[in-house]
């Protein structure tokens, strides 16, 4: 296993869950989702507990699902509350596993693990995904790759100036100094561009002119998220790395989900907190983005073959990879811990 | 190996079969099988002794196949009679695997063990599809599907309810009460439905109107094949679930051959004692019969699948399951028999 | 291992390589190859030493290649010049894996094995696709299949009577004695045809008439190649087995790389000293030579599928295949003398 359990990871998108079931292998694990009549989420091992066909193949009956085999009727708790045959006594082991499941900053979380150790509070903080002043909408893609060569991705943004040099790509960005920070399980990769002149996009966004305080600001947080904090202030605002609320603000949200040790669920998205009733460029955004990843999409998986081709070869980290050596360094603690 | 050896297994239809060679591969073995100019049937391993090209790629001479690659002309008895320098003496020992075989029932059966054993007498009674006074048609499909798994299906009819919603499903049926009858190395599961109203097929079947005793008799027989007793009497002609001849009668006749341990041929069709001449009725039942087995395979291909996804599950037996338990373990003990 | 190393391999055509990488798998081992601007040609690993995306993915600067990823330079030495951030200093070691390359008799040769030990006098002897008075034009093929099966289909031109049937199949062959010489690593099976009415092709190239020599010399060189000695020349001429240049003499020239275990990259070819500036004889001879080929590649992918369809078969080699049975008994003598 090359992922962290006791673990939330996301799921789906809130609006990809509705009544009817989805299927989705969540680190390795066949899973069924589907809201209830009173609009909360069942998560549930997607396999009958008697032949095993996938229950997301079955038929609904109000918070229930029948598997379309034999026709075993499990409630949302995944118990059985009808055998095949109507007359039978239901024995009280016939049960699907159930997940903990929890809908917060627009994704549905589910807890990989002991599910008796499921804290809701130990949800990554994707406050700008759900906080007041904020907007945020994003999409999904499937890798074919191992959802650790997306984290070292995102940790580092200098790949934007060679992978994305038809798009969003800058030199300017790749020179200007990184500094690496631990805190506890997470880490941060933080660049700060003080006194210069905005680029265009973060001019239109702040409405105004003269020089800029810039930042870029990744963030690691276990067991497979990086968050992006980026944007400009006023340099007069004399707002820090540390804190920059007196500016435009964005964060390039990125949620990884090993669905097995070779493919990846990507959740990306941006939450910013200008602009935020203009659909439009929420949209336009939205498709440049998508755009942008799939640049990454084809790199990544080139270079997941590529490993699997050169098995004598290693992965090395230079400097500019001090941000994913860290995270892939804590996701190696914590995989031991629990192997422990 | 997930299947019983020193039995027979269906090859082919015998339509199937003709002076080309088809292949096909049984129980793990890629198998060549012609008719000679006497039209009886060849059955020979489908690989070149000599550098193992796939002999079904050969030019027939005769009743001798030669090979595509370097010109080996093998008899029909697998031995060489000719090397592909022509002046070469043929060496005694250079002959492909020849297998028993028999032509019986509308099916070529085919014996996979040792040759020496193989005894006729061991063919399973399919004897509705050759007796005087009944008719016999039917199909092929491929399924990516342990063998097993479609034994299950079929020693179990109350999939019918949900797996053919849309076309042969019936309620009433499931709530019949089943018998499960170990006889010897075979298993039956009967149903016994008198003194109903006959659904509209039996109704036109019988030709009359009237309450009915109505069976359905789900009937393993080793090593892998199921025959389903269907029908209707009128109910004053006192039949039994013993003995019921005084209506119209069919048998679904299913045979399932492994291909691999996780596909299967399996050739099915309908069996019956009634409008025996009415080519329409045989044709429209064929067409029927292979859309509501289409509706199986679905299930069956998706179920393979999960049970590959989900190594940590068992498939359970509830009531329901009594034949297809009982069948599993007549093959798990008749193959227990042979490692021994 | 299935192949020799510390040995010369057919990695491209001439042609084939410009100053854009091509990537191509040589001996399990992912290549790019490219020309300097001096024309000159480098083959190094294609995967780069930081993060393993295949550098054929990259951009071309010079003589150098950057990764698309990060922007890692190197050299054509395969050492980077410029790590992703400008200003860091390159270590020593950060190189990619540089192969020996000579370009020779219209062929690009990579060394596979100890680079120390590339020695270009060891490159096989293809002299007729390079010396003065010849022309020599070709093919390529990717085959799914072991590149010894290829071997012994050159080694043994039995096959072309029943796989060639329809194009330049001749029965005559088949029936001329052959001798099997070995010359050290090397293998030749040769066929000697006296006096006999040449064939339209060879009467054609010849330009005159009467009964000539025919000669047909199957040649292997390890590690895997076949050239195949063709011709006629009058009978007044007196030529021999062994030398015989008082006609039209032509080699079909065969060098079969593997690119895995069970895939082979296949260059073919014919070099000729008759018609040698009839450009239109080269175009029809080649696509002639292709057609034949493919079938060829419809036989040997069906082998090897075969092959591996039956383990418990092993190749069985008959007098025909004297001459494949010398080739692979010294590729597996070099391979025994590598592991030792």
């Amino acid at each position: 296993m090359t992922w962290i359990v006791n673990r939330w990871y996301v799921a789906a998108w809130d609006s990809e869950v509705d009544r009817a079931p989805i299927a989705r292998t969540i680190c390795g694990e066949p899973v069924m989702l589907y809201r209830k009549l009173d609009r909360s989420i069942v998560a549930m091992r997607d396999a009958c507990p008697h032949r095993l066909l996938p229950l997301s193949m079955g038929f609904k009956e109000g918070d229930s699902i029948r598997c379309r085999y034999h026709g075993l009727l499990l409630g949302p708790d995944g118990c059985a509350t009808e055998m095949p045959i109507k007359s039978e006594k239901v024995p009280k082991a016939v049960c699907a596993t159930l997940y903990p499941v929890v809908e917060k900053h627009r994704f549905v979380w589910i807890w990989i693990g002991e599910a008796a150790k499921a804290d809701p509070a130990l949800i990554p903080d994707f406050w700008p995904c759900s906080a007041t002043g904020w907007t945020f909408d994003g999409g999904y893609n499937h890798i074919n790759c191992d959802y650790r060569l997306v984290i070292d991705n995102l940790m580092d943004l200098s790949h934007e100036t060679w992978v994305h040099q038809g798009s969003i790509g800058q030199h300017e960005i790749t020179e200007a100094p990184i500094e690496t920070v631990v805190e506890g399980e997470e880490v941060k990769v933080r660049r700060w561009m003080p006194g210069i002149e905005p680029p265009p996009f973060w001019r239109d966004a702040l409405k105004s002119a003269g020089p800029v305080d810039r930042w870029q600001v990744c963030h690691f947080l276990p067991p497979s998220s990086v968050l992006i904090d980026v944007g400009v202030s006023p340099v007069e605002a004399g707002d820090t790395i540390e804190s920059h609320d007196s500016g435009v603000r964005g964060f390039v949200v990125d949620a990884m989900t090993p669905e097995s040790e070779t493919t990846t669920h990507y959740f990306w998205g941006m939450a910013r907190n200008f602009d935020i009733d203009d659909a439009g460029f929420t949209a336009r955004f939205k498709a440049q983005q998508g755009q942008v990843f799939d640049e990454d999409v084809e790199v990544l998986e080139a270079q997941q073959r590529s490993i699997d081709a050169n098995p004598d070869m290693k992965l090395r980290g230079y400097s500019i990879d001090q941000g994913s050596v860290r995270a892939r360094a804590i996701i190696r603690k914590l995989m031991d811990m629990q192997a422990a």
